[in-house]
């Protein structure tokens, strides 16, 4: 049993071994731990309302240097003082194609920075799931009054959509490409994302790494203008995973080897865009508009969750077999299954 | 009372007064009238499983030429001997900013044409009802044995995707953008266009149309190809509302001033792509996919419904204005209002 008021008064405290069990606690599915962790994330909304993180998605294929990009990233913010949690992707856990290496590998610098909290998450895979645990472990590092939460995707399934839908800003990470052999990004990641970044612009690949960004800058022109967008987003910018001057530098002395160039101007071009929403308003419409989307999605899961017997699973899938072969119409199989699995509300009228 | 199967056979025969009867019904809310509707889709599945049209989405800004399009491209079908239906946006029931004229006069010329049916239909305002309401009339269509539906739809709301996952083809028709007054597509339309086509491609605008159309094939060549798309899909192309020396003949005769050029190069890269997707087995399993989609999606509306009480939906707004507030979590939120108004059904164990 576990005592959610000491957990919740620990997490504000900002203890990130409690943090750590408590994102384990909402990642389970036993209903036990589920509704722990609902008890748990009402006292810390109701303990810190006014808590908020800057919440950065980041999608990008594997290969693209993701690890090293929020390794240097993190490690920047921190030297400003700014505690960073990040909710990485367990490359163990996915056929993510990423490193094999444990994330404290990974990231192993950040991970042994005081003010960054690195979690690995089991994949993404569960749609339905990793909506909840996704939205559920960034409110308990916002309680723990982290400054930044960066959300890792892998781009498997709808991912992207659940962690835009959860985040302020959405970034893209990409690799330059040559000619013809543009990657391709997949589609309905272009239209969430709020900046695309180009990375490896360096050496040999430098060249090509300007003429992708500028094939996608001029891709996201194309695109209606969001009126929560200021104008010149969203936008395209490079990064470099070569160790500028300075950060060789800094570098030599810790003895490493991974630096990103660039990433003072992708905070900057964060920052820009997220005063320039929370300027006009839009920063809180749309924090309530991805609330009541949760509450929506949260309804419905629920509801569905009503069909989850074993009876009503048989029907779903007779009867969406039985629709796509054309034996059947889509208005009248739903009709049959809910007549049969869900017996009619007597209050409702639908 | 409808006879449910006089009208069923009339449909199966063509009877296009009684197709347009049969829209009017699918469109009704009424509940009685719903019942009826679905009888006589099932009727008409039952009778004829195995008719299909090719499905034609078509979607583009008021102003774009969408009704000189839709004419011109139907009247060269008709041409070919193939059964058109259209199923316009009623252009005096929505703010589409297009023509205050009926449809009647919006497609003169083909609305006289015996091979083709043109039903301008209500504006496509409410989604959940917009889906159902597309879906059963493009049926309705396919049982009536038209060769081609094509689907209008005017960019409000989500209405391309609805009418994206009924189309086996879909279609977005833009006007040509000279360097800086780029149009801007709205966001997720270009992620379900197979083909973009730039308009207006003559005269003074002939040189801005080709730039357009080569800035959005460089876009498309962005996106990852899908496994359903053959080399060189989605494209983009020219067209051109200028009479070429052919169809200006042929309209001297008929004593009318429209015309689009490039239609026949338009029906067959339509074909190139449906006939591939035939061959590699996509047509059917996208049919398939389509018509699961269509049938969790009755679902879900079927659970909303259950919620659809006068309490149920003042606890949907307070709850909601809840969770935005930040004064509550969407999951609880959302386990308060199932407990609340949808008695836990005795079997389901969610």
């Amino acid at each position: 049993m576990v005592d959610t008021a000491a957990l919740a008064s620990k997490i504000l405290e900002g203890d990130r071994r409690m943090l750590a069990r408590a994102i384990t606690l909402v990642e389970s599915r036993r209903v036990d731990h589920r509704e722990t962790a609902m008890l748990l994330l009402e006292a810390l909304t109701r303990a810190a309302p006014d808590r908020q993180a800057l919440r950065i998605g980041l999608s990008g294929t594997p290969g693209v240097g993701k690890s090293t990009f929020i390794e240097s990233f993190g490690l920047m913010l921190t030297a400003q003082g700014l505690r960073v949690a990040v909710l990485a992707v367990d490359p163990s856990s996915a056929r993510t194609g990423g490193s094999i290496l444990g994330d404290k590998t990974r990231m192993e610098r950040l991970s042994r920075d005081p003010r960054a909290f690195i979690r690995p998450s089991p994949s993404q895979t569960h749609l339905g799931g990793v909506a909840r645990r996704t939205r559920d472990a960034v409110a308990l590092c916002e309680a723990a009054d982290f400054d930044v939460v960066l959300i890792e995707t892998v781009g498997v399934g709808q991912s992207e959509t659940v962690v835009a839908e959860v985040s302020d800003v959405f970034l893209l990470l990409l690799a330059p490409a040559g000619g013809d052999e543009l990657q391709g990004v997949k589609r309905g990641i272009m239209e969430v994302a709020d900046m695309i970044l180009v990375n490896k612009a360096d050496g040999d690949l430098k060249a090509a790494a300007n003429r992708t960004c500028a094939d996608y800058a001029g891709a996201l022109r194309l695109l209606r203008r969001s009126p929560q967008d200021p104008e010149g987003y969203p936008r395209a910018m490079t990064v470099s995973a070569l160790h500028d001057e300075e950060t060789a530098k800094s570098q030599a002395i810790a003895g490493r080897q991974t630096a990103v160039s660039g990433l003072a101007q992708v905070w900057e071009a964060i920052r820009a865009l997220t005063d320039w929403r929370r300027d006009n308003g839009h920063w809180d419409t749309r924090r309530a508009a991805q609330a009541r989307h949760w509450f929506m999605d949260e309804v419905r899961q629920g509801l569905l969750a009503r069909l989850n017997t074993p009876e009503a699973r048989a029907a779903l899938e007779t009867l969406g077999a039985e629709v796509a072969a054309g034996a059947t119409t889509p208005g009248r199989a739903a009709t049959v299954l809910l007549h049969d699995h869900l017996p009619q509300n007597a209050k409702a009228n639908g």
